[in-house]
């Protein structure tokens, strides 16, 4: 079993949530730092006043102790206390070359992952050992690939330039690349790239620009009521939940856009406690996303109208909340041709058409970035047939594709020496 | 303090929701075992399989255990295992005279209690020390009585007849009474009586017979959908959520009832986990009520038809689970003539007008069941000046009413000789 | 035929609704002015401005139009153009004794009529000659009752007292009576009742008092938007019909108060014109009810703001009129007992137990009004066995009530003498 | 004034909605039959059957009379009764050549035309005279355009080939073309274009391939419950109008389909009577739209399911009808070529970009008869700067484009000898 293919299937059994990668990057931290790269991981690696979206302290408390009695690396836990679980790992050649700059993403889902015996972790002995969290998107197979890489860079070092890879937390909801930003590790970043496996891509094939991520826009909402005894005094409450329910259908009412992507919807609700009580208190996460900046900020402005006007509804306060957001971003000719060089080593074919690629991902925040400090960037989407979609329970992806991924970032850095 | 205060405090500060009192109940049995009467718990108390709306077992163990650490007694514990929490305890003079039952129920709520310094029990220290559980209806008011009427009888015992103590789990939600009629100890009890400290009445004033409990039906919806990424498939994916709010408001759109009391609504939703997943999977908590059985099954299946229906337009299922549910009982003439009389002894003034006491009991449960084996029942209400509503996280009872109610039942259970 | 009888059929065939009774108002005045009464029409018996609920010119111009060729009576009917169809009739004994009122209803409701066979004024040929109108609450009746009592007036007078009709347009809504108040008609009743059939009474049967009239706000109102190409360009329009299917969820979901008697709901909506443009005007009625004043406040007070709350949810304003709107009142114990010592004359007994009379009526405004001019009031239920519900398609009353109901107004008039 | 501009404006200050165009259509009739062409009208013209969402009865006839009253065509009025106001008319050269095929469509909109001095019909006196309709999508021109190029040809004739123009009713809904491919007609057409002024496309400017008509679906939703007294009998109803307006909500929160254009929304409700009355009837106007087939159909099954699922959660029944409806269509690049080919000699530039023209026609559905039958298609957009969008009461367009819209049709057909 390759390294990838070992490295994914302990951190696929071990899955965190977003800024809660406790025992995922202090192991990446560790693994990086004995091959002798630079590795950088606390405050040093990211800014812990820029995230948004940070869980409650007790929930990071709490995955933090599981991480120390389940494997975390000691040296580097301590310093990640917090959700300050950003890694920045760096090799440098000490010659000249490009700087060259790779996102990988470490967070988890909060799914409960398949038991079914058609599904690979579940036959194979990989299932998620935490419940109700899941690597349902593929970055594990991200960790998993740098991890390979590094191993190989160590047995064959880098000759010219450097590279720097962004182990970043909280992908899931935009939240984790606008810490990292602001502590200036990319800003001298000559050529970005982030790698996606899956997206709807076969094994073997590869996109040398995923067009399409939407900008978006994640919202914490949290009505707040009267409670009241819902037989003996009912009019004496505010319903809590009433507001959320009326507001979670006009949210998805909101138009669509002719010509534009469009997505609104509430993925959350939480509110009340039991029957007999009025709920004084209903949260609710919801997002808008569009193929522009502007398209997703009228929804998002639309999106907040309906909560207001939902709360004044029912006689509730409603408090709103940003939680996540990411931009779009554009892919720079050069970057491209870069990574088509490099699939061409590899042997990866080029995919017919674009996936259905309209997700979003804040590495379009370090894309910007690089490209606003004179630097090239873009996104790949690296091919792996999946057995279920992103985000669901089912999801699993075609490991033989990692050492594809693994073939293409090596060439790609060992041509770095090209590029600039 | 009189045991009576003591009693609830302690049970105050550990406020255990229904069919989780295993502190509580442990504690009541080993006080009424040593005070010499018998107690009867665990099967012997009540039946397992009539209880509704059992927590899951991890939530009943974590409270076991926590009892455990926290001074349950260790005596009867082990019995209560897995949610069987009844507590039956009698006195018997030997000699003739009338049986006479007491239902006292036990149980908490899911309210996280008031910090507010104008709010006695943060103020005095016994707030609750369980997180979003509290004591918000009284029944550790309840208790305290039984434990001091015990202590008085302990000092100077029955002569005539027998009193039994039906310590009733799961009162909120009408879900213990129902578990613990069917193993028989209510069979030959002679007069009855549930008595509910506060429901607006001041103290120093009592009612005979509290009339207009409503019957109700709890229950509990769980819609079930497809999960999706939702930038990537929503499409794909079917909204639990959505069903649920549909429902929700289609449930508080329920009509009214002219010339009859009414209640329906939803306390509690929640469902799906972040913003970019499609949920497929939402939890409902709803009742209805009416002041006739007829009436509260209109509402019932009439919110049986919103849910399923609900459900099909978002091409859901949703599975509906009765979690609970009381019925109508009448007091019987005799039953109030003798509070009438117990209460002229204990010095208690008859309340003016009818409190609001619009509320569910399923102590009405043990009502028909008592007078259908031709005894005779009826509901009282002990006045307790009120610092907030019931079920409210301000709630708070005036604490010289308890002296005043164990004068009252200790009238009664000594008058009992004349009752027969 | 009686003349009860004979008339009613005669208007249930030309129903008409409020304000617009030109037809029924103009034969009325007609007839009581061929008999000898005094008989006060327009500007003397109502005031224009204190109409609510008027329906626009143009319709109102149709109405008369129909009722001018359909055998409305010339020599009143110009004077009531516009709406003013109040008719006050007045016949004096010119002798000492009491001034006696009574209210007669005239409009009829916006209902398609029943055309099933075993509807009896279908099988019989006086179904509604008018699309869409119905007399579905027996005003037709009160009318022909009140014809007949003249008519026996006419053929045995008064010798003490008076007697002043008051036929009142737009009952229906509560819209009616605030315009006759005002001009002083009413200020020096000494006994005032309103009379109403049906109500669940049976024929033969009475009620001196039917206590439980709900007050009640009648509103219209409308959601302005933008209209849009509903294909082209959704997101330039501001639907208003979200608005207002989104509101009319929040009003039927208001809560209930309990001990009370509540109601709110919309009766009706109308918006839109094409399934291809985005409404930009929607058009709602609605209504809130309670058994008190303030319950019933409480009610409109919260549905105004689930108006306004849903008006900028979606991006939309909402003006909202008052149409309509009644008061609870109280009856006097000296006019049940006047009714009583009548309806023993009459030979009418008693109904058992209450009807479910819980609807509204302005008639509650003249109560109100002779009430505080010293005078005393009831509203009377006059048993009348029904053949369908009040405001159904199905509606028919039992015409041998009528008689009956003469008999109770005439043994009430001549006992006058005694009363005062 | 040009024929063209001339007939505008009698057409645009006359506007008749979908199968009541009996001026309109009369008048077109008449003008090509006495400029010589062969007219086909009633059921030579298109099938009754075929047809779909047809006005009832009574608005049909009082239509007609308007249009008789109104300055009707009384040669061709007759044969239209009823709703049959196709129009077919052909001139033929009697010599070789193409038979090309134009759709015109005649109807007009259910809006309320601005009255603001700004707007250019109120200005100067050719503002619709029928209240509450309108011709907001420049159908009117489309006429204009016909009648001028039909006094060109009379004027100098068709040397080869034959013009058919296909004046269809009831474009707007998609109802009327479904209706006249049934009779045969437009069965031999070599050359077809479906020609529209407007879209966003400055004068001056056209496209010769209007790509993304939208498929569409419109239905028409009866909800049927139960009346009832709103205040005595509440609950013995069952409210239609909450069933249409919980659809509602349900049918705007359909998902979106990522890389697809989709619609779903309603355009009408219209339910209910007055607030004291339960209604038992509403009706809904709806449509789902789709940039495929299958995308629409998608909704479609969806938007049913909504419906159905909303009837049975409030105890009613829905009927449901498809009142229109388009397919999606692909236009042949001969017929691209030729209009190119037309447009040099028209002097028009080609636009830059693609309209927005995300809406439907049903000039779709002769493109894929046409093209079933081995004719060549396409649809046409020609420039006309716009005062106001489509479909909305500002709407107008620069009648400068008629005179332009002619050259290309006369160049097209003087050119048509060259195309087979």
């Amino acid at each position: 079993m390759s390294a990838a293919i070992h490295w994914r299937r302990d951190i696929h059994r071990h899955p965190e949530v977003g800024f809660a990668e406790f025992r995922t990057a202090s192991r990446i931290a560790g693994r990086f730092a004995d091959l002798g790269w630079r590795v950088r991981t606390g405050t040093d690696a990211m800014s812990a006043a820029d995230r948004l979206g940070v869980p409650d302290a007790e929930s990071l408390d709490a995955a933090y102790e599981r991480a120390a009695a389940d494997g975390a690396d000691e040296r580097f836990l301590p310093r990640m206390r917090g959700g300050l679980t950003a890694v920045v790992a760096t090799v440098d050649s000490g010659q000249p070359g490009p700087a060259i700059g790779l996102r990988a993403d470490i967070d988890a889902l909060p799914i409960v992952e398949s038991v079914d015996s058609g599904h690979l972790p579940a036959r194979d002995g990989f299932r998620s050992s935490y419940d109700g969290v899941m690597h349902a998107c593929g970055h594990d197979g991200h960790i998993g690939m740098a991890v390979e890489l590094a191993e190989r860079l160590a047995e064959r070092p880098l000759t010219a330039g450097s590279l720097t890879i962004f182990f970043q937390p909280a992908e899931e909801g935009g939240r984790g690349a606008r810490a990292m930003v602001p502590v200036g590790l990319a800003d001298r970043i000559d050529l970005f790239l982030a790698m996606h496996v899956g997206l709807g891509l076969p094994t073997g094939r590869y996109l040398s620009s995923v067009d399409g991520l939407l900008a978006n826009s994640k919202l914490k909402a949290v009505f707040h009521g009267v409670a009241a005894h819902a037989s003996i005094a009912p009019h004496e409450g505010r319903n809590a939940l009433l507001g959320a329910a009326t507001a979670m259908l006009g949210i998805h009412a909101l138009p669509r856009i002719p010509g534009h992507e469009t997505r609104a919807g509430v993925g959350r609700i939480s509110g009340g406690t039991s029957s007999n009580i009025v709920p004084d208190r209903a949260e609710m996460l919801l997002e808008t996303r569009g193929d522009l900046g502007v398209v997703n900020e009228h929804l998002e402005s639309r999106a907040r109208d309906v909560l207001t006007g939902a709360a004044a509804m029912h006689g509730l306060t409603v408090d709103i909340e940003t939680i996540g957001g990411t931009t779009t971003a554009t892919a720079d000719p050069e970057a491209v041709s870069a990574i088509e060089t490099a699939a061409v080593s590899a042997g990866l074919q080029v995919a017919d058409g674009l996936p259905v690629g309209l997700a979003s991902d804040d590495a379009t925040t370090f894309m910007r970035h690089v490209q606003e400090n004179g630097g090239k960037a873009t996104y790949v989407g690296l091919g792996a047939t999946l057995a279920g979609p992103h985000h669901t329970p089912a999801f699993d992806f075609d490991e033989a594709a990692l050492p594809l991924g693994v073939d293409l970032l090596e060439s790609l850095v060992r041509l770095g020496q090209t590029f600039a």
